[in-house]
Order: C-alpha cells, then structure tokens, then sequence
C-alpha cells in the first residue's frame, strides 16, 4: 500500500513551541524569581525531538482535533512533564550528568536547588495547562488529568520508572514500561481525549509500542552513539549499572526488538477517521530518530 | 462577642487523615515500587499540624460543605503540596535537614533519590485527587486546579518562595507570602470553591493573613523553641543566612506583628453562614500552635 499524505512536520513543531509558550509564560509573571524563570527557559528551550508532543498533536489530528486549544495544551503538558523528569534525572544524586541536549544540564548551569524546583514548577505548570486550556470542553479535564498523572504517577508512570532504579531488583519490563512507556501510552490516550474521544483505552498501545520503541533505540543509541550527535554523554546505562535493552538481549536481538515494536505500533493503531495520516508520521518519526543503518541492520 | 460554638478538631483530624489515605493509595498499585510507597507514606504520616487542610475543612464547612468528597480532596492536595514541599527543602541542596516532625527527615531515611522522587510523586498525586474527587460537579475542577496551582506555582507560590532563596536579593514580605502565604490563601480559596463558591477571591486575604502569622511564629520559634518540642531543628534561619521575620524586626516587633496578623484575619472573613464558627476555629488554632505567654507577651 501507498499512502501519499503530507506530513505536517514543521507546522507540528511551531505548534508544540507556541504551546509551551502559552503554557510557561503565565508563570513569568513579576511574582516569579527570574532565576527560576531562566532555569524553566533552559530546561525547556530548545527542545529535544518533542516527540511526546508530536505524538499528541497526530493522533489528535486523526480523531479530529475539534478544539486546537486543548489539543496544543495537552502537548505542551505532557512535554513539560517529560523535561521536568530530563532536569531530576540529570541531578547529582541520579544520573550526575553534566550536559543535556548538547549544552550543560540545569543543574550544572543553575545550580542543583534552581535545578529541584525547576522540576517541580514544570511538574505544576503542566496540570495548570491543562485547568486553563479546558474550558470550551470542561468534560475533558478530569479524563486528561487522570491519562496524564497515570503517565507520570507513582503506579507504573515516570516517577515509578526513576524509584525502580532505587530498588534491589527490578523486572526490566516493569521498569521500561513506566520509565518511558507509560508516558508514551499517555500522549496517545491523551491526544484521543483532547479531541473528544472519551474510550481512549484503544489508543495506549499505540503508545505504549512507541516508547518500548523509543527506549530500545534509546538504550542501542548509548552503546553505539556518538556523545556529539546525541547532545547527552554515552555508555552511561553500562557506567551506572543501569537495566537496559542491548545488556539483556545483545545488540541483534535489540535492534529485531526494535523493527518488531515498530510494526505492532503502526498495526495497533484504532479505526479513526485519519489512521493513514497517522501511519505515515508514525513511520516517518521512527526512520527520523533511528540510524537507516540500525533499522537495516541484524 | 462570646460565641458559643463546638469546634470539631478531632472530627477535622480523622477526616483529614482519611482524605490522605484516600489520595494516596490509588498510587501504592503493584505499580509503585515499594520503597517510594514508604518515602510517600513516610511524608505524610504521622502529620504535623495539619494547619493547612484544617483551613479548607473551616472554610468549606462556613461555605455548606455541600459536596464532601470534593471538600476531603482539595484539603488532602493543599497537604500533599505542603509535604512535598517540606520533602524537597530538606534536601541536602537546600536545608539539610536531618530531622523532620521529630524523625528522620525523607532524605536521610530514604535517600536523596527517594526523597526527590518522592516529593516529585506527591505535586502528581494532588492533583489527581481532584481530578477523581470532582466528577459531581465537574466544574469545580478547573477553578481549584487554578487556585491550589497559584499556592505552589511559579508566580508567586511556594516554588517561588524557595528560589526566592537562590536570589542574590529578595523583599522579605514577597519571600513569605510566596513560601509560605500563597498556599494559605489558596487554602481558604480552595476550601470556599470545593463548597461551590464561584468568588474566590474575597476569601484570598483569610488565607493570606493567617499564612504571614503562621510564618512569622514559625520565624519566633526557631528562635526561642526547642528542638525537642518542635521535632526539628532551630537557629536554623541565622545557621542559613535566611530572611526572617525576627531578623527583620527583632523578637518583640515580630510577636506584634504576629497579634496584629491574627486579629486581621478574623476581621477579613467574608459573610456566610458559618462566619462565627469559622472564627472560633481560627482563633482556637492560632491559640494550639502559639504558645500562650508569647501571644501575651510584647
């Protein structure tokens, strides 16, 4: 089959900065120290892929996207809980990691405290997204708060994923699922109900493939990365001691692992008016982040 | 005046504890690695005053208290925050505290990690519980989101507060209405919208006053109480180098100021129907976490 529709790629990433804009601009105010302020900037500006907010604003294209407004703070909210999380996880007492995104981390360039509550602002300025965004549609609110807390809470979101590396033990899955797939999961369900849909079960596969996805990719990357093309040192997983898919399963079998998550997402994806549209970013975000050599190779 | 009235602190005391219970046990799932179950639960309970969630219960309760679950909700997220907060500043990057309402503080029990995360997981789960506790009348939500994200957020909320601190300069009075004041306010706030009132803003200057006295005893104990009694530690402002209101205007100006902020607040209540009860609660309370002969001093 072949499918020709346009990818929306770059309107799609003036759409997810104009987002976070809207969403962390109300936080400026007078009444903000300009220190955290600048810290927020940083930690949020420039961006890594958004690829969590990609994901929203797609599927909420192909149910629809009957109200932009709750669609694009939907976006933003689910990418500030993703860099919240970047900014606690480079901290000393996790990961200790001196740059992000190819410039020093917040906390070596705001210092670890501005680094701590940078996280928490974002973690708030999220859900505050959400609360103003809402109200053409004041149903939606609840069903986004609960998709996304689900994705970042402490059963089996964000949070979660981090406090399984300060476990004894730790199924590699479990930890996987929640550190990177259950917000995945959420950008999907999320973008279904930012558009209305109110069964969004049908749309955490779809989400879920994609961050078990990414997070394989992620894991290969850190072993046969450049540090200078990631922006992020490599070989950290092996360094810290850390689960990961390439120590479990060898490279081949992390890279099959990889191709197979690909096509189950693209065939999880529910009857929906745009499912081709869909597809099409889908494939298209996945040949963008992984090497054409990885995905050919094994 | 002599007002007559039972005030229900043992009542307000269980409901409280309910509430919390109810907010975070959603979260302990077989998802939730079990050491950040423990650092939670190790934050939250034992309480210590409860000074902010008996707020919301006074204020809802003067409103009609017409919808409960909502009530117990908004008065366990305002608690959550505070104790996520406390989580936080007691890290080694800010306070180092070792001990917290008379045991080890999160960090040194769990761990810096946990404790990060922990804290992390409480601002998620606050605000899922109002999102699970609004569903009969859905359109409170957004207000308290707005509200309870005003006493914790950037502009002016309890974040501010604490990077007020990483500021070569701050104003004292805009340090602690931000540290401290903001989640006052957006108590009483709250605790008037949980009960359905759609004007907030009259019960701002309550919360806001109660909140620079509760600061400003707090800045009189750490001075002249003692550890043991106040379960953690003191001298504790001047150790830091932090603005306090003692250093601002020695220790007989601050117990002034602190009557005449008590005496304020019970003139700033707005009419309702349970304007009486609501000022013997208030002044019930200021008399449990004020030691007498300091009110009577000065």
């Amino acid at each position: 089959m072949t499918i020709a529709v346009e990818v929306p790629s770059s309107s799609a990433t003036t759409r997810i900065a104009n987002a976070l804009l809207a969403a962390i601009e109300p936080g400026e105010s007078s009444g903000c120290p300009p220190l955290l302020a600048a810290a927020i900037r940083d930690a949020v500006f420039p961006g890594g892929a958004r690829v969590r907010p990609r994901l929203v604003l797609a599927v909420a294209q192909a149910c629809g996207d009957d109200c932009p407004s709750i669609t694009d703070a939907t976006a933003a909210s689910i990418e500030l809980l993703h860099c919240a999380s970047l900014v606690h996880d480079d901290m000393p007492c996790f990961d200790a990691a001196p740059t992000r995104r190819g410039k020093p981390a917040v906390h070596v360039a705001f210092g670890e405290r501005l680094a701590l509550l940078a996280g928490d602002a974002m973690i708030v300025l999220a859900f505050e997204a959400l609360a103003g965004a809402c109200a053409p549609a004041p149903e939606r609110l609840a069903r986004l708060l609960r998709i996304i807390g689900g994705g970042v809470g402490t059963s089996g979101g964000i949070v979660a994923g981090q406090a399984w590396e300060c476990e004894s033990t730790a199924v590699l899955s479990t930890y996987q699922r929640a550190k990177t797939g259950a917000l995945f999961a959420a950008a999907t369900m999320a973008g279904a109900a930012a558009a209305g849909v109110a069964a969004t079960q049908p749309w955490a596969a779809l989400g879920a493939r994609i961050g078990e996805a990414y997070q394989v990719a992620d894991d290969i990357l850190d072993v046969i990365g450049s540090a200078a093309a990631l922006g992020k040192p490599t070989g950290r997983d092996a360094a810290l001691g850390r689960l990961s898919a390439v120590q479990e399963f060898g490279l081949d079998g992390a890279v099959q692992t990889l191709k197979r998550l690909v096509r189950e997402a693209v065939e999880s994806i529910p009857d929906c008016a745009g499912a081709d549209m869909l597809r099409a970013v889908i494939l298209a975000q996945a040949q963008d982040h992984i090497p054409n050599d990885m995905l050919q190779a094994a």
